[in-house]
């Protein structure tokens, strides 16, 4: 286990906007650079710091070209060669498998861990127990993914289903994957969550560099040929010129479709249960249950933001605000405010998930100089 | 009834910041100066222009200091000699009794008229031909007041019970009032509303001078001293240094204990009902009442101000913004923002009321920059 654990490579690809999140995230601000918890650091930082400590070969982080310096600014001992720069979004394949192969061309043998760079985990050491067992049961050749252990029938989130224990002497918690389902109604959720064979799916894989990239070999040979050639021109005067030209050009896939689910088809996936709390903060109504009312304050309202000033009267709910002006809240429940320099949110937590569409409504409208 | 109009002064006391339409009104930019039915005018100027039309002499405005700038800048037709500033709030009393004897001072016959400057009527030539009647009441030695027939059993004004009818040939509808009472509680409100005989007190006052003068030297012999003093002195070089010696120390009360009750009690008060549309915009309910859903939007979100964006998803209720942000409201009912650079006030109409209450707590708590 712990030469498995020699060879391990954990990087975070770092998109997406999280536009749930408007208007505290923006293209130019997106969710995992805030700091969503009060802790002071971001979600990313806080994700590069639970990784640092579990390898000795450093952490990469994968992110768009516009994101290099808030990156570099979170991340100082961030290396340049763990720096890797995509030009445009081309979704989770993409990045990963660059990042697969960068990693493989480095260490033969390794052994690469894909964790998202926006979700909050909790306690950072029972979360690196857990990866610790993905490692070792990775070494017997396999893609291990960690499944979190439903607290609810949730519809947002995609599920695994378990099947027998592998009996693996270094991993003794890790299950055959029998498949990868996608987000079900409440019905089947709730089938799902009473069954105990289902765990959420929260896009954490733990495999050989190698394994990862046979399968997208398979499944999607146009970009793995791309990506080779790009990987081949890496490092090298010709790496703008090649990521350039071959870049714009690959496929746009997930993950899930170009590696995890054909995988778990072919026998080859695990999965190792989580025992720490994971939360994705998907919408705000998340945002209000990881900022708790400060139980020495006689208000029921939460607050995040420096600088915020809020006076809530019979109200209860969150105000996000770091723009330092006066929120008065008088008889409004289950409230959700952000207040932000440019733009206003206010809805409440049951409304959290639609405000996606206010972001697809704006974009349509035209007030991109919000978005 | 001619000759009764040729000494007809009409006055308006502007003061009163209107704290329940924060943050809106200000210390520095109190109600009457806001433009809260997205006319274009503000209430004082609407009030004012209302006025002009009636009277020959001219229109008076008594206001504080602080606010002459402003009030110059809305009424710039506005003659020095009609613009009484008082040095500090005194309440109504000192305010009306210091323009009626600037007044009879011009006009020994002078027929006054008070007329609040922040209350919505509509429509203005109804307003004339109730204050033409008011006035040839008043000629016959009353205190007239116009009484707002109730459209529902408000708790927040205080009402006028009104006694047999004059019979004066020149004011048909002119009755005699028994008594002002004040707010009364809902099952009392009710009463009123059903028994007929009650109207809202507006506080509009129609009367000879001379009797508002007889009145307020018998009921507050030291606040109508203190006034002579003031008005022996203004218009000379002394006024200065009276007005800033004597002001302060004047008895602070409201017109309505200090000559309506007792003229009342006396019999001197007549009352003739409105025949407008009132409403003295008490609070954010209210400017949503005056400020209907545009019916050619297919939103049910209210909008005043200026630069507003509002992007509503099943939301109902009344945006006010001059910021110029996009604020969106997704999923919440009868809400109310009021968007300013430095505040934010996030409440629904049923707790319109509360406003003022806030504003007591920012006092408390120091927060007075924002009031």
């Amino acid at each position: 286990m712990t030469s498995a654990l020699e060879h391990f490579h954990p990087f975070i690809p770092a998109g997406g906007v999280g536009s749930r999140l408007w208007p505290l995230s923006r293209a130019d601000a997106p969710k995992f650079l805030l700091d969503l918890t009060g802790s002071g650091s971001s979600l990313l930082r806080a994700t590069y710091d639970r990784l640092a400590g579990l390898s000795a070969a450093g952490v990469m982080v994968v992110t768009g070209r516009t994101h290099a310096a808030a990156v570099c600014a979170q991340l100082p001992e961030l290396s340049g060669r763990d720096l890797v720069l995509e030009p445009s979004p081309k979704d989770s394949a993409a990045a990963i498998g660059l990042a697969c192969m960068l990693i493989q061309r480095r260490d033969p043998e390794a052994i690469i861990g894909s964790f998202a760079a926006d979700h909050v985990i909790e306690p950072a050491g029972a979360f690196q127990e857990v990866v610790r067992e993905a490692v070792a049961a990775a070494a017997t050749g396999r893609i291990v993914t960690i499944g979190i252990p439903p607290t609810s029938p949730a519809t947002g989130f995609g599920y695994i289903r378990a099947g027998a224990a592998l009996g693996l002497p270094d991993a003794p918690h890790a299950v055959q994957v029998e498949e990868f389902v996608e987000k079900p109604d409440e019905e089947t959720a709730r089938a799902y969550v009473a069954g105990g064979d289902y765990t959420w799916n929260a896009g954490m894989f733990v495999a050989p560099a190698s394994l990862m990239l046979r399968h997208l070999a398979a499944s999607e040979p146009e970009l793995y040929a791309g990506l080779t050639e790009i990987v081949e021109a890496w490092g090298t005067l010709a790496q703008d010129e090649v990521v350039d030209r071959v870049w714009p050009g690959l496929p746009k896939t997930a993950i899930d479709y170009a590696v995890a689910e054909p995988a778990a088809a072919a026998g080859d996936v695990a999965m190792v249960p989580a025992t720490f709390t994971w939360d994705d903060v998907g919408d705000f109504a998340a945002i209000s249950r990881l900022n708790r009312v400060d139980p020495e304050s006689d208000s029921d309202v939460a607050v995040l933001g420096r600088n915020s000033r809020v006076l809530a009267d019979s109200s209860t709910g969150i105000v996000v605000s770091d723009t330092g002006r006066l929120i008065a809240l008088i008889g409004v429940q289950d409230i959700v405010v952000v207040d932000t320099p440019d733009a206003l949110l206010v809805t409440t937590r049951e409304h959290a998930q639609r405000v996606k569409d206010a972001v697809n409504s704006l974009k349509l409208s035209g007030d991109t100089d919000v978005l």
